[in-house]
């Protein structure tokens, strides 16, 4: 056998985001040697760093593996190659060897030129139809479409860890801890609030648990403040807060005194039932039938909802989309050029959206499980905050630090 | 204001149930006056108590609030009266004061005698047709449907702990605890496995960490072996299954010895691919591309399984129901009649599977994180025993000890 | 073998504390036969109720261990009979057969009355001496003191479950749940701190989380305000505390703004060194390096504080008791007579204090793991409140409401 | 303000244990400047890299700010000069300014040498005596010692991430997950046992879960067969080990069955006086009393325990240090020169032993419960490695694995 090597580069922050060491640690745990060959780390803040490496394998084909591996970290080969394309045989049916994607920005070469890949979200593939690459769910891949296979002529950049961000990260490590201040928490994420509103969009993705802690308010607040773009949540949400905001309770308990209303395990299939007399929760907060909460929130401040229903829901109410394959592309579109997505209290809706989320998304984890909270945040992306918190304490909480901070109130 | 009074009866494990216990509660707590009238209190394990008390509240209204709470428990009006029907006046909407239906056994009286209600789950209403009664979900409610409104004319059985269980619950308290004899327990539910399976049904519903912790072939074993009679999951671990038992990684580690496979982050998507490929989970056994797992072993043995689908599948595979309606109905079907339905690690599944479910199926459920077994649990199930432990450890013991105590190894 | 029959009575709230339900769960458990005699339900909220059961075992043997078994829940032998008394042969050591005790009231029949035992606690042995019997561990028996032996002229209170809160423990279940409204539970325990204080003591025990979620001000605030009247703790609380008043971090953290101080990995061990340094907090008050925070406020209002010393202390301070044994005996001295205690952050000093009470004190643990509250509020205590909450949130929220409620703002 | 700079060396896995990372990130994060002189990086898995770099601060107060914080992680100023001494003023006080150590290996430059910190330990001093310096907690200071203050003159090896550990961790991440094949990693920690036997010392430390979850047995085997050579605990394991072994139940239930023995609450507390009767364990040992059990196994094979004295013990046990102060000195003794150290559900005494322990030896942390694994394994050791698992079916599954690798059967 004979080594072979490759000269790659790679780009960003790779020191402080840990690109140089994830990508060395993979060369040597393969059983490859590497030499730095030149190395430029960027100085300050918003400076990004160059690495020029020579990777060697035992063989050709040690060495194809070893590029494999580092090549989602960012080391792309350096000389510029045409990206290789093959046909889809069948309907969403890809190609053997199809190239599955990351969350971060990625590139392909083709005629000689780097066309960035639109719509990046992880784990699905790149079709390039006139010119344009972009990246497609296997559902929707057709007969005929050009899918990029391999690694070659596929550039991507290296995940990055927002600088401004790091003396929190930094003191939280790498995943979520209940022990920090949390009204200090609740000002920083109130501040991102109010900075991304100016200009950006956030989407909250929300569970039950916002009504039963007695959130809901607070999250309809930040809808008519304007704080909310979108709200992507399942039946539950929307079936408590109706409940809520028409009897007062959720699962039949008074919110305002926790005390049990009278036949109240009625008034969670009451609610779903009142929904369907009406149509749905458009037809009822028209008819002046909900005129309180997140929902009656979003139609009256044109804020997008979706419901994607589940197997666990009663009904669903007539406004939840039961075929979830469906419910996934509605869910993009209100997430399509999302600056910031908040996540309280809903594993499922939230690694729905985790998964369709560009890396360069901030996002922000809060539950009251730890487990939960470290598996949402350790699903590959930098920029997520867990907060380990009660949702119940913790919205108010921000809504009043929103309030205190631009004046109102 | 006049008081007013009524008798009412209830029978059952009054006390071991703790069913009087909450009559009384409740009766005290909305502010009424109770007189035990009679009191017969069963002796041995298997005899059954009877109640017969009188209510009394502030005013008639007073009194029929008290009366609609303790029905759910089982505290029916003494005399037989007629129950009243309301005709369904659009489809999939119930008229008002609909009955709303527990997951206990149920009887309505119509035309002088009682008529059981087939198909009993929770957060139902009833409908009549042809003299007989069943339990329906709002969505399959038609325009013309004569459902059963208010509480007249309905007796409900109070819900029954089973005595012989009451050693092992007695000392778990009402919720689970970690802090057991792990293998004793091991023991007792592969007990309780091979003597259901004898001439019972047993229903699994299972998460993908049975994949990732490395118990993927004790489920397949106990298909194989006849004691499992139906699978009801949903994408994930139809995916990591088929992924362990083609490429042997789960997520793209070994599973035999936690090593990372080369390029392994394409396992997953590959797996979904290969599917769609051959078009269905029994195309790829019928073609030989799946030799064993879980799904392999259940169209080996003529097992039925429902993967429902959810909004955040990859894929999903093209075996996935996307609809959760028509899901939904699927998962009902494999759970007719079924004895004991083992859950484990997957809340939404199992929530869902809970809801359709009778009060006197025996249920397992098995999860690493306490939250998730306590909410379980905490359901309203008498009968589910939770059991705090880690799946990848668990399971394979209670393969062994089944094994050995058929004698078969 | 011949059967054998005894009377027992029983006094409490048979029903709703489900006294009745214990007692014929476990008579039928150990294979033994029941009558119910006599049954009188209190009828309203504050009566009690009474039972007169006729309890048949296998043989005299049988009965016995009957007998014993359900002693424990208040079902006493109904004739008054001499209590049993045996000399301690040794210093910390017990004659065979001891009396083990439980947490609720109880009385042993003596020269012809019966005495009630003072200072009840759980699983210590009864002494009389000089016509009074007291509880007493283990370790503060002497040599020649009466110990009680058998169960014989023991009469056990059952426990009783507070029957106005029973709304909030009926929502609830028997365990926590951290799906409640939480600023309702914040009011509610706030007028139960309010209501309390008014003629009660209050004790907090916590842990150093209240410093590290920036609670600290909160329960500062409420020593100052006259709603503490003891704290116990050990010396991570003191620590933080001082570290935090003195310096303003916590382990090295401004809690103000979670940014990390300047050489902030000291300042842990620059507290600890300051109190060696001054020779105990209340030198550091009285020479003012310490005017602010928990410690300072307690020594200000004369709140008696007990630090108890645990292997994973850093110095200890020099307050620290190191000798446990000691420690429990000053715990024990702060929560004579206590009407509340409150539990926060702190598993280790809650299970003791949890040890030392009797269950006729309020009981509110709080704490953001779940497995945590359970396991405390698990350990026998009808009367403790379990809340699944961040502590720095939800200490603010009662402090806030506090001041709501009594108009100070 | 003028700049100043400061030239620093760092040695060690710099790229792949991130401590270049780190320092840069500190840098960066007091808005300080640096360049990288020179970066030789370590080629294959057991070379270390070199770094020199340049750090600028705005003045020279800033840039000693820098440098203190960057010292912890191992970057030195490059020129030898001596280390600075201050007398203690008093016993148990350090002088202001001292010098806090790391866990990391440590030394000092005195009289043109550098000379070795003995018994490295976190949060501690560091005295000089008789050319020998050793680590000290500050209780154990007297009044005249030579106590090292400031940084200068100190050099801290930057904690190590062992690089055959590195593919297990790269799956983990760096806290700990629930979701790995358990039987592999049962078969790892196996191999580490046996590997480090042969020549090594490892410690156990561990909670009364392991009796509770039916697994004292597996640890008394490891004992019995030379894999364990030191038993660090409290009175709980004790007291529930020789309930265990004595009458066969766990608080009052057969582990064997989970049936709750007769008078089965007096177990405990009869555990606890016949060892005071006895005198202490090892005469219950020689007096043929306790036959079996952990700490039966401890006597007979001379393996040495300690049980630490805590708040919340009954009894506690004569055999107990009740002085917190002495039990920390007998559990260092236990420790010294320990290779591996196994903690087994108890955060109390996981993370006394965690302060105790040098980063380079490996630590084992399992524990049902996340968070409690998160947090031990947070606390900036690289070498812990947490397992999420039920201790009952994991330990005894180690078992397993040592007789299989060992063959002995």
């Amino acid at each position: 056998m004979k080594k072979k090597s490759q000269e790659v580069e790679v780009n960003g922050h790779l020191i402080d985001s840990m690109v140089l060491t994830k990508i060395l640690d993979k060369v040597m745990n393969r059983g490859g040697e590497f030499e730095i060959l030149h190395l430029e780390v960027g100085k300050k803040k918003k400076d990004s760093s160059h690495a020029k490496l020579r990777i060697t394998g035992k063989s050709a084909k040690h060495l194809e593996e070893i590029l494999d591996d580092i090549h989602r970290d960012g080391a792309s080969i350096s000389n510029k190659v045409q990206v290789r394309l093959k046909k889809a045989l069948k309907d969403m049916t890809l190609p053997d060897n199809f190239y599955s994607t990351t969350n971060t920005k990625t590139s392909i070469f083709h005629n000689e030129k780097w066309i960035p890949v639109e719509n990046q979200m992880m784990d699905k593939c790149i079709i390039l139809k006139e010119n344009k690459a972009s990246c497609v769910p296997i559902r929707d891949v057709r007969k005929g479409d050009l899918v990029v296979v391999d690694e070659i002529g596929v550039k991507v950049d290296p995940p990055q860890r927002p600088r401004d961000k790091a003396n929190i990260f930094a003191f939280m490590g790498s995943s979520s801890s209940s022990e920090r201040p949390t009204q200090h928490i609740a000002e920083k994420v109130a501040q991102d609030i109010i900075k991304t509103a100016k200009r950006g969009k956030i989407v909250i993705v929300g569970g039950p648990a916002i009504v039963h802690t007695g959130a809901a308010e607070s999250v309809a607040d930040m809808i008519r403040d304007g704080y909310i773009h979108g709200v992507l949540a399942g039946n539950a949400l929307a079936v408590h807060d109706i409940e809520n905001s028409t009897l007062g309770t959720s699962l039949g308990m008074y919110v305002q005194d926790a005390t049990l209303a009278k036949r109240g395990y009625r008034n969670h299939m009451d609610t779903v039932n009142a929904v369907f007399k009406a149509g749905s929760i458009r037809n009822m907060v028209e008819s002046k039938k909900l005129t309180s909460g997140i929902f009656y929130e979003c139609i009256k401040n044109d804020v997008p909802f979706v419901l994607a229903g589940s197997i666990r829901d009663d009904g669903p109410l007539p406004d939840v989309i039961a075929d979830v394959v469906e419910a996934q592309r509605e869910y993009k579109k209100v997430l399509k050029d999302a600056d910031m997505v908040i996540m309280v209290s809903t594993m499922l809706h939230s690694i729905a959206t985790g998964n369709m989320l560009s890396a360069n998304v901030s996002v922000v984890v809060i539950d009251i499980n730890q487990p939960t909270v470290t598996k949402l945040v350790d699903r590959g992306t930098w920029q997520a905050l867990g907060v380990v918190t009660d949702v119940g304490a913790f919205l108010p909480m921000i809504v009043q630090q929103i309030k205190k901070l631009t004046g109102k109130k």
